[in-house]
């Protein structure tokens, strides 16, 4: 990156997926809190968007219409250069609201461009935050992980991060101390640090991957 | 990649992850075949190794002693510039063989480097591919992605691929015709294309993470 | 079961857990009715919910207060025998939808009686029924299978079934002629009989397990 | 049950999927001690089969021939009321040992009787035990519990018990006192007697389930 990388700053938006709407506590708001921080002292602007707040009708396109407000929170994603997508477990699993998230993604993958149709996501990177107050954070991480890929973002080294406690119920982030475990805090550093090279990289060198033609070729291939 | 690239071929390694010894017929074999292709038009030097005909033992580190074989196939994964774990399906899951070796993989964790502690598998490009006669793919994909992503590995858009017919039992790979089927071509290319990027991006820029350092940050952070 | 069963007539409700309201067209819908009609040959009472016809709150409550309409839809779960829930698969996992209501009914496990302790849904039998254009069946239905084993539902042999088609877009349930298809009404079948004997065997032989006895003997336990 | 009982105890079969062989210590062997004395003391017999003990061979099929060592396993399966899979976490899902068991247990669907098509295991009821230093019990248990019902199994309410740590490195089942675990022994008390329960009603009043009639019913649906 040159200098004029001072008037680019890049920026890194976070999706937080609670549950729960403001103004109640999201343990997950405080995790993102953690990695925001390191991205700042990196000199990355940061966004949050907690998607509850906001309308977002189940579907799979961008806009479902009516009163639909996924077309906001998916123009904050094309400005981004990094998205994190940051859940709560429930049942083990990546939210309800994070699984509807990806389904509303999908329509990014409708979205090539004329050139060489690659969706506005290619040369974004992406990262995953996962906290709960017990087991589920890998399961969650890999659901994520393989949707971020397909829908056009790339996977630096150590691309998700979680806090989980004991089996059972127990304190979740915040009452847990979560922002003080060694394990989690240096997953965090580490992604962020990754996605943030990676994300200098393709800004520098972009995918040059021509989208259209090798749907040609895959045409040619399957005669 | 300048003009010395011709002396520096990348290379590709694919570790198949059937359950059937040679010389049986592997359907993820000739999946296999057609990226290998793709990669060698590329001028891409490819290798595949079929795990289950060397004696790997089950574990979690770089060496089990006795009779295990993992360190000849850890030393061609050193040595590759990109890795594709591919997988049959079992039970809508990656093989036990494929999970084999990525518990095997664990060991590469222990191994960063003295100067900055990264992994010997920093700065490789990992891709998957599976194939099955039914449903599984994404599962055994987004498994796979995790693991590698943990294990040092970058991702590209698109890192998998894969060929599934109908529900319940049918033909596989091979008798399906797979290596016609549109869909699971226009997704090899597109991983094969992106793949190759991306090793070429961390080849000319390397990842500067200082993973020694960030453990010490993560700490000061943790008390 | 004896001669008054037929005063008290077993019933399934099938949860459709489709991202489009009424009246769009529901493969799932379509799914649904194939196994609705085995059961009503079989004698059973049937009921359908869609479930975003109605307005179900985000949480993991029995009543989020508000406009939350999940109560009601509880209720006609604690009125019924066997439950289905019935996901259509997007990004190869169950719906944000069958998430969302998996995420609601955790309320139920805090709603033991008094006498021992069991939930509403002891002695209630599950199934789930997942269909999509391609890939992700296993994954939804051993998700959904955890969570109802693990909120007071008893599984049956071959407690799934499911449609799906070849690897990429394609057609869904409907136009595919699912309900023509041997293997998936092979399933289907299997998990309706199965899943009317289990429950009939525990309207004779109700669990005995005394949840609030066996938690003071996992605390002595655990001294 | 009536006073025939006492000459037919029932038994259950755990199958230990350590990574280790004997006589390694194994967290799973402990974790399995626990169930083992609350089933004993019920009048249940007990058996523990370490598989990595054996020599398995990979495959999906019923006895793989040569060493294979499978068939003698799959002898104890027949013979047990109560199956019970223990598997460690690997990288945050089942191990390989456990992945290869289910795999090879497929043999299974290929053994339905004569006169209604049932498989060996028809009848029989299982559970799940999980163990790990960190996360990851829940995607572990939720695919062997899909794997079993097609299978043959039957699963009672709360069919899976585990123990896990905190995110990250940490003390595994016997060094983290799992055993005065208090969610952890809850949840094995509840699978032990919920698994007692069904496995008795199911020993009065076995499925009636006629596999091979269905198959019938299932392609006149389908023709």
């Amino acid at each position: 990156m040159t200098a004029t990388d001072t008037t680019n700053k890049l920026s890194v938006l976070f999706l937080n997926c609670t549950l729960k709407q403001s103004p109640a506590t999201s343990n997950t708001d405080a995790f993102i809190a953690v990695a925001s921080n390191i991205f700042n002292k990196l000199d990355v602007a940061t966004e949050t968007i907690r998607v509850v707040d906001h309308h977002v009708s189940f579907g799979n396109t961008s806009d479902e219409k009516g009163e639909d407000e996924w077309p906001k929170i998916l123009e904050r994603i094309y400005a981004c250069d990094m998205l994190i997508i940051a859940t709560p477990i429930w049942r083990g699993d990546r939210s309800s609201v994070a699984k509807m998230v990806v389904e509303r993604m999908d329509g990014i993958m409708s979205e090539g461009n004329d050139e060489n149709g690659q969706y506005p996501t290619f040369n974004k990177v992406a990262g995953i935050m996962v906290d709960g107050n017990e087991d589920g954070a890998k399961k969650a991480s890999a659901s994520i992980m393989l949707d971020l890929s397909e829908q056009g973002f790339t996977l630096p080294v150590n691309a998700f991060t979680y806090y989980v406690g004991k089996a059972g119920p127990g304190p979740s982030y915040i009452e847990a101390g979560g922002d003080k475990h060694f394990f989690t805090n240096n997953m965090t550093l580490l992604m962020v640090h990754n996605m943030l090279h990676l994300a200098k990289n393709l800004k520098v060198n972009p995918y040059r991957t021509d989208v259209t033609a090798l749907k040609k070729v895959a045409k040619q291939m399957s005669e």
